[in-house]
């Protein structure tokens, strides 16, 4: 048990200041680098690169040798964040797989608005395949609103033809930009990272006067029929929860196969605390465990 | 992949004859055991005993020394079935999981309706808790109804002050008496099992006239605040697939620790098939690990 764990991780995270006036973006990007970013482990290599026009981060783990691939999608609300603020949640997830992982800096509102993020999933995923890389031996993963796009880009691939990666995973997905699950009251003040207004000020950024509910922003009203193995991990201390959950019931009713793991007293995208908080390592190595039984070659 | 057998289960399932007149419980009853029941395994020893003053069925596996306890709550609507139907289903859990296990008679509508199973349950978890079992070595599961009953027993030992177990494991469970999913709906004909009236016809004779929305009897509508961690397995293919979604849901919304696994072209229950059905083994082998990684003592 890690109790005295979670405690101190909630402290920490509601100790963030909150300025009386809102921060720019600009702001909001180096203060979210300046919480959350921690270098790659010093057993995964990495190397800046492209994939689908886009810069990227290749992470590559020693011992990873196979063909199987990792494609990841960072979170912070389609406006923040990028592959250098998630070396270290990608490159433990990747080591734990023992998976090469590409995570890939998609283009980020207000500069770039819906669809520019979901079209550079795509073309990074196409890539890809286009290079060699056999779909069954593709996972897509992504936290946050990286886990929204991550099931937007299956989506995209889908209605593109394209076949399906061997799985994809989710952590603390974010997949209902008009913010209707019930966890988005019924959290507020136990959730120690956002509030309402939060989620929709980044939808109004990544958005804005567009349909909030259309399928590639919200996957949550899609029709999933055809999406490969999904892991949902989620905290129960989240606005977000609802979107888990519903996400969960949407793919069952769409025939998909779908783990749902909602962690106890845990805030938004936990695993980031890997290393000081023992459900963020178990989480990452099911998450592994997860992906590593699901490619078709593996060491 | 599995495909082929999920089809012959769908298959067999939907080939049992249905009457014209409904079965009277004593068909009803000599039918559930005739299409489900297989015996304990070979290296499982089953004995008659009694637990909480009913019959019940004692199973140890070889190789099972601890402490450690798994009571389980057979499915069948509250009306049919026993520990000889689940001796199988039963006997490969604790198998797998090597736990000394009970399986309890519990008495069956309608000759005792509501609340008489839910008596029976917390009486059978208060004697292995009176007889020295620490309530951190015991892990309660149950199928079907009897999910929906491990609930309720959970339910019942918090609300008489008793300690909660390990963890709480549930196939398929069914935990809404009022029959309000939208899978009652959207899987009717996918399900190769059940049609909604059947599941009022149950409810009916467990409640008649009562209320069926009531916590115990009903525990999708309870506050679930304290309980154990929870491994919720189910089928895509059942009208009951909102009941383990929303449990899901709701046990996240009170702060529990929740595995959902969504099984795609699965149906009700479908551990039954364990040994020609991939899933099937599959499912029980996570299902002995989460309860292992749980309790207390374990060899």
């Amino acid at each position: 048990m890690s109790r005295q764990q979670r405690e101190a991780i909630d402290t920490l995270l509601r100790s963030a200041p909150r300025s009386e006036t809102p921060p720019t973006v600009e702001e909001q990007r180096s203060g979210f680098a300046a919480a959350i970013a921690r270098p790659a482990p010093p057993d995964v290599a990495t190397r800046k690169t492209t994939l689908g026009g886009r810069p990227a981060l290749e992470l590559t783990p020693a011992g990873a040798s196979g063909p199987s691939h990792l494609l990841y999608l960072h979170g912070g609300g389609y406006v923040i964040g990028s592959p250098d603020t998630h070396a270290g949640l990608v490159g433990e997830l990747a080591r734990r797989a023992r998976l090469r992982t590409t995570s890939v800096d998609y283009r980020l509102a207000p500069e770039h608005a819906f669809p520019a993020a979901v079209e550079d999933g795509l073309a990074a995923y196409r890539e890809l395949l286009e290079t060699g890389t056999d779909a069954r031996d593709i996972v897509i993963g992504g936290d946050s609103a990286g886990g929204g796009l991550t099931l937007a880009t299956l989506l995209a691939a889908r209605d593109a033809g394209l076949p399906q990666p061997a799985a994809a995973v989710v952590f603390s997905p974010w997949v209902d930009l008009t913010v209707s699950g019930a966890s988005a009251q019924s959290k507020d003040g136990i959730d120690p990272i956002f509030v309402e207004p939060d989620l929709h000020a980044y939808a109004e950024l990544y958005i804005g006067a567009g349909d909030r509910s259309q399928p590639l922003a919200s996957p949550l009203f899609a029709d999933l029929t055809g999406l490969p193995p999904l892991l949902i991990q989620v905290g129960a201390n989240e606005l977000l929860l609802d979107d888990a959950v519903r996400l969960a019931g949407r793919a069952g009713a769409d025939d998909v196969e779908v783990t749902l793991e909602i962690g106890s007293g845990l805030p938004h995208v936990f695993q980031h605390h890997y290393g000081r908080l023992d459900e963020a390592d178990d989480a990452l190595d099911r998450a592994a465990r997860f992906v590593t039984a699901r490619v078709l070659s593996h060491d």
